[in-house]
């Protein structure tokens, strides 16, 4: 069974974000799994998407569940823990134990709710490797994540770039497009005014209980935006639920229940406000921000690149992708990075589920010197 | 201007549903355009989509809107007035004036509401037979629709082979496939269960001026669902509304002032029991299901076949019309089918905002003999 172990570090000093404002304290929670090897040359960064955390792989004592990239991460897995020493953070903003909108804010003796500062993936990013400094990492072998981790990884690429030897970036995206900004309006809109929501002062215990209908939908969509056509094509086709009547008003397709299921189950294990930061925090994600082209942005990279994109990516089509790679060619520097376009229906959700159709690409780009 | 006519009838005898269920009684709303030749074989039968109505083309006296497909039909155009005599119904169920959830329910001196029954595609095609039998409309020329009105097209000649000499059918399917049913099923859930609806009981006139927010997220995914990851790019990009703060939590791109205009402006201008009634409607459309496989389906049809399918509409993907086409090759009558494939990055839009790009296939053939 893989070994795995959970800290905790609280920084008491400030972060100064993008946005001009500051987090006076912070604290962030993370876990490794593996070993690290004497001269510290074997640590991988494992970097989190929206909804979830630090826990990447393995399982807790009393647990059914195994974390969200166990198929990739563990013993002889694309990124092997026989071998490397990986690491994964839980982002400031989110719900799994790093400060977010629900911890007290110093000298208030109250939750900041909607005072906690907006945060951008540089902000997480710039908090990671404050932890990283802590624990005595200084370069890292890889840095690796998806979707939005991908975000953070392609962050640590630019803004540190004498961090990671190597980035593997997957299903993920330079700057986000108004199809995935759209399919966050419906939460952030379903949440704003939920009355349960109540501007944000909701009681913790009853929404974890109750949940909150409007992060339901919210995720609802999200679960639409994960797919292609083509793979609710195969996954669902036209099954009906054989407890309902074809003629029945609220009668449901096999789609509708995992809908349901997925919709509204997700707000008893994630936070309403956590989902408002962190959809804000991907929605004005663009790393060519403080350049004047992508080229500009992507020019102090060190690291060697590995992007992987999947044909049925709605969400972050690989175009985002192969953009970054053709770059790199117009600068001359095509052997610093590599694109893999992988042939999936599965849509965005490609980078969690076909992890056997790009296992054999991570473990080769580990492998490079 | 283009000179048209709104019509009303009631029919005081029953119609017999698909599911079982009767509506004794129903009213139908229509509109015509141009006139009707003497030997009646100039009428062209136009089907409207789910929020659309009978008003295609034209404007009412002191408004400035025009009708949903004016580029369409008129003096002309594709569906030329001046040789075609062009009617639409408003279907059963809608909002705007033929019978619906809101009507009285016979011998109850109370409005239906969730009391009405499912209707299916074919309730509402035979539904429209009714009155054109009424209004001595034996044959049409042409019946043409985009997406739930490409339903009915289909549907009138599956069930009606000797009704129209040509069916044109845009942006639709011969069976509603789950990528449209899963959003569907966002606005299904925030409507149930939104609090001012009320199990149906809401009251009419404080939710047309309030509008209900369930309604709004529903309609918002399917502003999602209307469109393609390319025509947002191109529409909105990464542009920033200019009152608000990129750090402000709630701060908007273009792409969301657009869901929030279209979202919230939405359930001012239909009710939230016709949106049930219509995606429900949709959801379960299969032309199918009565036969063992899609050739046996279409082998009763009689009309010459144009399909038009749009390559960036992932609603109704460009398949679901091939397969149709295809089925007729193999049937050894491609002569009597044409599939047309537009390019287009306009989603499934497209057949409401790039006509430039299809009507002259329309007005070829509805030349046709």
């Amino acid at each position: 069974m893989l070994s795995l172990k959970t800290g905790r570090r609280k920084f008491c000093e400030p972060l100064y974000l993008e946005s001009g404002r500051i987090l006076p304290e912070f604290e962030l929670v993370y876990e490794t799994y593996g070993s690290l090897n004497k001269d510290k040359s074997n640590i991988v960064v494992v970097c989190h998407a929206l909804t979830g955390s630090h826990h990447v792989a393995g399982r807790y004592e009393g647990e059914s569940k195994f974390g969200w990239w166990d198929g990739l991460v563990g013993s002889a897995k694309g990124v092997d823990t026989d071998k490397f020493f990986v690491i994964c953070v839980s982002i400031l903003g989110s719900c799994y134990g790093s400060t977010s909108a629900l911890s007290i804010e110093p000298g208030t003796n109250k939750q900041y709710r909607l005072n906690f500062p907006v945060l951008t993936i540089s902000d997480v990013v710039k908090a990671q490797i404050k932890l990283f400094n802590e624990l005595g990492i200084t370069h890292a072998h890889a840095v690796i994540g998806g979707s939005l981790g991908g975000m953070q990884a392609l962050c640590f690429a630019i803004e540190f770039p004498e961090f990671a030897k190597h980035t593997i970036i997957l299903a993920s995206t330079y700057q986000t497009k108004p199809w995935a900004i759209a399919f966050n309006k419906i939460a952030i809109e379903a949440i704003k005014n939920d009355p349960a929501f109540k501007g944000g002062n909701y009681d913790e215990k009853t929404i974890q209980e109750q949940g909150l209908l409007g992060l339901a939908y919210g995720r609802m969509a999200g679960h639409i935006s994960f797919l292609h056509p083509s793979s609710m094509d195969e996954k669902f086709g036209r099954t009906y639920a054989q407890t309902d009547g074809l003629y029945e008003l609220f009668g449901r397709f096999s789609v509708d229940t995992y809908m349901e299921y997925n919709g509204y189950g997700f707000p008893k294990r994630f936070d309403p406000l956590s989902y408002l930061y962190i959809t804000k925090m991907m929605n004005i994600f663009d790393c060519t921000r403080h350049y004047d082209t992508l080229e500009d942005a992507l020019r102090p990279i060190r690291s060697h690149l590995t992007l992987i994109s999947f044909s049925g990516d709605l969400l972050f089509p690989p175009k985002c992708m192969s953009e970054i790679y053709d770059v790199f060619c117009d600068m001359g520097r095509a052997k610093q990075c590599e694109y893999i376009e992988i042939n999936s229906d599965y849509g965005h959700d490609a980078f969690l589920v076909e992890i056997d159709k790009f296992d054999m690409y991570i473990k080769r780009a580990l492998e490079k010197k």
